[in-house]
């Protein structure tokens, strides 16, 4: 199973007065994550809803735990991957280091959705092809 | 146990190019209407930092579920309340109404934080005061 | 000639470590500010690109002049208006006040665009319709 | 004069309906500009700030302009430098470029800023320290 590591630079706008990072940030970051694993997969997102006619990933439900507070300055490495496959949603996983620390880490489940047919205004889930899912499986 | 209800509108800048809310920014919506609860109980944010020697409330754990997309230029509702209070750490739930529609529900765990006595760069949980507490029993 | 005043609430998540606003917030806030003026003239966002078959109104050109900071809890009041019309450009002034200070003011450059007809990647500039203009004449 | 060039990768939550970069993102993308022009030269915001004892360089005048819009997916670099300095306060330009074309570029005038001895609530502009600016001279 493909793992895409990213590096990303907690940012001085990324911070609260606190002096942390805001946590919605950390959700901004895992969405790039997850774009940058299917990108690893040979599946750059541009590209990808062209291709297969979707307009997105839209999130159903996202948790994420916060062990670590990161600072303006700090680089956290993110390591990404898909942890379970469904026939129109998937389940990605991130966990975020800080140095050696596991700081924060995220489980999401997206759905590979396209507009209705009937209905431009309105998205809904579509069966994620068997070749996307190959993608996975084999580093590109 | 009090319950705050604020509305929101969603912004061209919240939306993403599918032309729904961009998810991390629900998660923004959410931390303003915990601010807004405790202002509500008769705590608003800045006073209260200040009043209780704090530095903020830090999100250990957050979930959320998206039920139906927003568009820019829609008016939802978001209804806060704590659902249970620990020593140093407090759980909120919001539900995020689009019409009659329950469009998103997210659950936070956060930490009542001040400065480390003994290491200014560490944030560690403090005891939430009584009457913290007390407000939320007999809204303001 | 129609101004638009909105009251805006400055959050914890729009301020920095500094404790003050992120400047790119105000650009945020600015925008909805836009959004709201063309509202209060009868045109809200979401129905006018539909009516006129626009994208968008892209910024060409925008400037900030930051005279006094604010903070997480903040009031503050913008009041936004048309400064000049183009054919297929125009104006906006932002003044934002807290309290009777003038805090921040914007100038913006913005063109009514659509997809072009040839090519659906490009946006280009249209002619604006001289029924848009008149509604911030007269308040609607 | 030291110029400093960034990579920026625009992602998906960089853009808006229109899929084009919502602008107030290019603000933020040329606060860490500066930020990297700084560490380029020596000067790491996180150790900069206490090794002057400054709280910031908030924006005090800027303007952008942008001629080529950016969708998510695409590369851009953007050259940074300071085009002048004052007692205490500089100026910093951007040019974003897509390719070979010039996209957006960016203005600033920033404030070398500490807090008031007398109301540290208040945030007033100090003398630019001369070793700072010696190092901008000769890249580190």
């Amino acid at each position: 199973m493909l793992v895409n590591k990213k590096k990303i630079r907690v940012e001085w706008g990324d911070c609260d007065p606190a002096g942390i990072v805001y946590y919605p940030r950390y959700f901004a970051f895992f969405d790039n994550c997850t774009a940058a694993l299917f990108e690893a997969a040979g599946l750059p997102k541009q590209e990808m809803l062209k291709t297969y006619g979707i307009v997105g990933m839209p999130m159903v439900d996202t948790r994420a735990r916060f062990l670590v507070p990161s600072r303006f300055g700090d680089d956290v490495i993110v390591e990404s991957s898909i942890s379970e496959w469904g026939r129109s949603s998937f389940d990605v996983q991130h966990k975020l280091f800080k140095g050696e620390a596991l700081a924060v880490e995220c489980f999401e489940t997206r759905v590979w959705a396209a507009r209705s047919r009937s209905n431009a205004e309105k998205i809904e889930g579509q069966t994620i092809p068997d070749d996307v899912k190959a993608k996975f499986r084999t580093p590109a």
